[in-house]
């Protein structure tokens, strides 16, 4: 599959690196962006020569600015034009749970995803980087949950994914009903990231190594882990430990377990097979 | 309305300043209290004029000291005469969902609320601050779960609410568990307040611009964040994106979108028809 | 009832002290100490002289260092000896579940209880540790959610309880997919535990005072406090309230609300009866 | 309390027969109908004069016809004015969210209600009917779940409940979907209502004998069983196994066991206090 | 779009009829059937030329005899070869993920979907009927939920829809643990279709009759009264009437209210803008 | 393990037969009958040469008349010497969850259990019989959901499984309000029984040759049906959709299918290894 807004590429084995790549626009969100974001990473997601991903943006300015608003002015008109309230509804309906299936996607991935951000990450950049499972980002990095500034309730996973992800409901309160910005201190401060690097390229670079470290352990151990993660958020701990126990049940008579015992004795690197 | 216990002022447009008012008493709690407090934010809660709301004490010394002991000998005298154990129960069983439903209220209530503490903070604090949606407070406060040193589980929303608020479980069964006080720097460091002003004056102060903040925005995007916040803590994730997808695709079809969009562009303010 | 590889003493009045008692294999995890453990906490459960408890291990290295790999080649083996995978997945669907079942026999004790980690405390540690309701540690504690480095997992309850109880979605997928360690530091600052004392002598004498401290308080509040902090981790904010309110209905005519009354304005030490 | 719309009578001990009462419109449903229902189930729900409430219509034609097309149209114009759609939709929502509250008061009263249905019995009646705990009507009965013929969803609960109290969700869907009328005894076939009397006397004697049934019984054992009855349909079965072992730990420490058993044994009728 | 095992015809004014079209090999599925089936229901879904759906079997002989059990053995070899058993174990849950998939296509298509079993239906034939609206079928339909007697347990939803849809637990847990057939007075009796027609003319006449009506109503209706049933199904009936609440408040600003109740008292038949 | 209540017996190959015991007391429940009823169960649960239990009563009178009063008496007078009503209430709901844990052994058997019911089948018969998977009676049973009439609301299950096993909610009010009998027709027609056989010994017959049908089946297939249909009574379709996938991914693999398909078509009767 070929991207026209996308640039993925292979920086080391088994690690894919998936860029937004529209950098003269800062990233911003055009429908065609975030329909091949979808598709990409559910192509990923059963890539057995991948096991590891690395979400970015191009361009030294932005992860991404957010929506394209001018994009945005054409499918809102294209609504207007329907005959009454409830025809646009349905249709206005119908396109956000388009876009956030696209951004589920990510979260979906059976592959682990770590986020760098940098620079300008307002509005859906929040939403997107709610779907990864480890933030990090540069010293630059500017925050908002910019959607209030516009109008809106943010309706692309923000306010549903954002609470389980920190830990001062008081503060995602403040951030979602003031839209300010926030910036990279105080979003380690929170925990939205996990570390903050000086620069863009730093951030980069720590985040391939996270990946490459991961991709080089038990596919098999490495994806359970997400999924039992994924599903624990939003079941009872006691319905999470009943899945556990079905899916490790089976899990465990992998090949990966003795390959990890043995080379952890013989202090060998371990290989696994593709999954 | 008029309230006895209750004062109530507007500082601002569109922003209300709720206050207990028993300073004499360290605002300490009588049922008159909390039912003034329940209808005060039912009866906010749809006030056009209204779009952001602070919650905090009267006088110097305290935001509450909780449950005013004196009065709560009373009702649970009057328990005490009801002739068997199921019936005091029953009798007490509604007793608490009454005290539960007048708090919740500002829970429900369809606007932001931003509670200041200050000073004494203890035991029913806790459980009517959990029910704002961003807290702050002043240096000088003193904060704790108090109810186990009465011999009683908190049964007002604080074992409920607070462990979905703040960071550290392990924090919160240990405060719950011994009643012990923590201070203002301990409040913030777990999440529990977002903010520490250096005096009750300030706190208030930035709690007021905060909301003044909050009700220069669009009603219809402040409005559908709270509610959709809400709706976070208590469902899964694809439960509340299903919702907000349903919640959005009308509300985008409001005038506030375009005249938050054309205020953005002209760097004037925006105007938002009432909500 | 008498333990092999248990240790339990009584330190102080209403408190008992559980070690895990391996020393010379770090305290590693072999079916007849889950076992013991989760037999210990359901006999200590509703035994009317414990009102808290503390839970450490044995010896100057670890806490504990996880499963026992030569043991697990044992019932490894037994499973890999049954005619289809089917049957295999039979076996160690009821294997996991047991091993679970004990662990969590920790978080159902009706009493609360206080994990005092040192030293190595890997794997096993962490889904141990996550059962109990308060966590601290000493300074030279070393952790890691380690079993992806065994091909595996976690399916003993680190997956699923860990999110709930600290601070960063981001923090706890980058440790339970890279398995890497973390110290004391890391874990306070996330909220895994809550205190970080110098040793080991140190963190168990603060441990058993904090033990010492909750069971001075009336049995009826620490456990329904508990209580209701476990069904809220699990159930809407609504739910819990409502479980409250028909729980302190009953709990609220025992005779510790008097008494706790009473001591507290004659400033004399309270005395609560057996539960 | 007095009521225009409703007539309220005490035909046997214990007894409450409430009628809704506009039979020159086929008692159809005015905004001051449906808050004097609400209301009228709130009060008779705490009232220890009552414990077994019938409802019926006034009439011989109609239990109810539905929504009063005529005053609708005044409360759509009112919305109609609104100035755009998110503040039609805000007014709509509180205004559905209020009919919808007002009809659950039935279901949430403590006593339990037996609705006989007769003649007309379209539209509202059918989320009417669905909040009571039990259903009979007579042989004239004709019922519809209507609003599909006005262009709308049933909103104020038949889609929600109906599913739950009836037999085949295929025979559910049908009725919702064409809007078709069903008779008695294809409501009796499916489960919706639990008996069919001759006519319109009949029913309404068979429901005041089995009100006066149930209102000889222990109040604390009839009320308990509704509640537990109502927390069974929306929570698990584990769950509400746990909620009843907490609310009947209290309710069994009652007189009425004792009494209930004693005139079992000497064949009188028990006394009981009220509740 | 043009499928190989399928036929779609347009019957009658917005009434889609899909055909299961593999008559030689009575309905038997295989992946392409499945895969065109899903495509079919997602196609349809937002197709606004179509407001209900007949789902039927090509042929006289059967509605389907479930899985074509030659094709089976094709994708059960390829899972054979992977190399162990937790790659095999990821092979076929992607593998009954995508079949579920397939087939939750008809449940979750916008619009009503009439189910019309006859002969032979078998396995997946329950699946399939599980995911539709409404069922009905010929009085020589041969049923049976056969998967136990390829010693499999049924595994494409029918043990997960079917308690939902029937109305006696017991007769469900009989014919899943046996895999008895049971014929058409049967499976009426119980619920699961909500009528027999002498043959299979006569019930796809039945069918189209009813999908017909079912056109002619309001799609803002009909669809919401769809979409509000499934919401159902899933949720408390709280969660349900707040969803209901939300979605109505929409879209009853649709002019099919208007048109609605004017053809009501015109007798004209209304007209309704495609949806 | 032997009992002193309960009767164990092999009537067939992989058929186990329970009989409560107690036949001169109308197998009245005492604490010793229902703590053997559970340990039997969890016995049978894991044993291999078990894939199919019926459940029934002894003697001729009664399957159980309920719970033994004069026992009943006893726990109930140490309950009133516990110093105060927290402690009672501590007491009672540790009681009742033991009671309720006895109970749901039956449930969570991994094997499906056949409850046969013959005469007096009061109060706890219902409890009992509710947990079983299929439900047979022969003509002469006499049902009631008893507790009411001895001042309780029914707390070992009726309450909480009832209403997901019958068809009417209407129905399940009526016999749980008003605990009037009703006979085996009407426990037909609502679904609560599957089956009426003419005598005790019929019934017992047909509930023997069920199990033996079913013992005769892949215990694979059987115990996988039992745990999927009991996982969808307390989850979403779609939860269990995917707890489906989880766990039939792996047992596909195992040799029955095999044995089936090849003795489907060689029309022998298959063997299937232990489980």
């Amino acid at each position: 599959m070929s991207f026209q807004y996308l640039r993925i590429t292979k920086p080391s084995e088994y690690v894919a690196h998936v860029e937004l790549n529209r950098p003269d626009k800062l990233n911003a969100f055009i429908p065609a962006l975030w329909v091949e974001l979808g598709l990409a990473f559910k192509q990923l997601s059963t890539d057995s020569d991948v096991r590891a991903i690395v979400l970015s943006g191009a361009g030294d300015r932005a992860f991404t600015a957010g929506l394209d608003v001018v994009s945005a002015a054409e499918w809102m008109g294209e609504m207007a034009n329907l005959p009454d309230v409830a025809r646009r509804t349905v249709y206005m309906r119908r396109h956000i749970l388009g876009m956030q299936d696209s951004l589920t996607a990510i979260e979906k991935c059976e592959k682990p995803v770590i986020c760098v951000l940098h620079g300008v990450s307002l509005g859906m950049a929040i939403d997107v980087a709610c779907c990864a499972d480890v933030r990090i980002c540069s010293s630059d990095t500017r925050f908002a949950v910019k959607e209030v500034d516009i109008g809106l309730a943010a309706d692309l996973g923000s306010l549903a994914r954002l609470p389980h992800i920190v830990a001062s409901q008081s503060w995602v309160a403040e951030v979602s009903l003031t839209a300010r910005d926030f910036l990279a201190p105080e979003a380690q401060a929170v925990g939205f990231v996990s570390r903050v690097l000086p620069n863009k390229a730093a951030a980069l670079a720590y985040g391939l190594d996270m990946a490459a470290l991961i991709a080089s352990k038990s596919p098999v151990a490495v994806q359970g882990t997400k999924e039992l993660l994924n599903h624990g958020r939003d079941h009872t701990v006691e319905d999470t430990l009943k899945y556990t126990a079905v899916w490790n049940a089976s899990a465990i008579q992998c090949d990966d377990v003795q390959a990890a015992l043995m080379s952890g004795m013989q202090k060998t690197k371990p290989h696994f097979t593709k999954l």
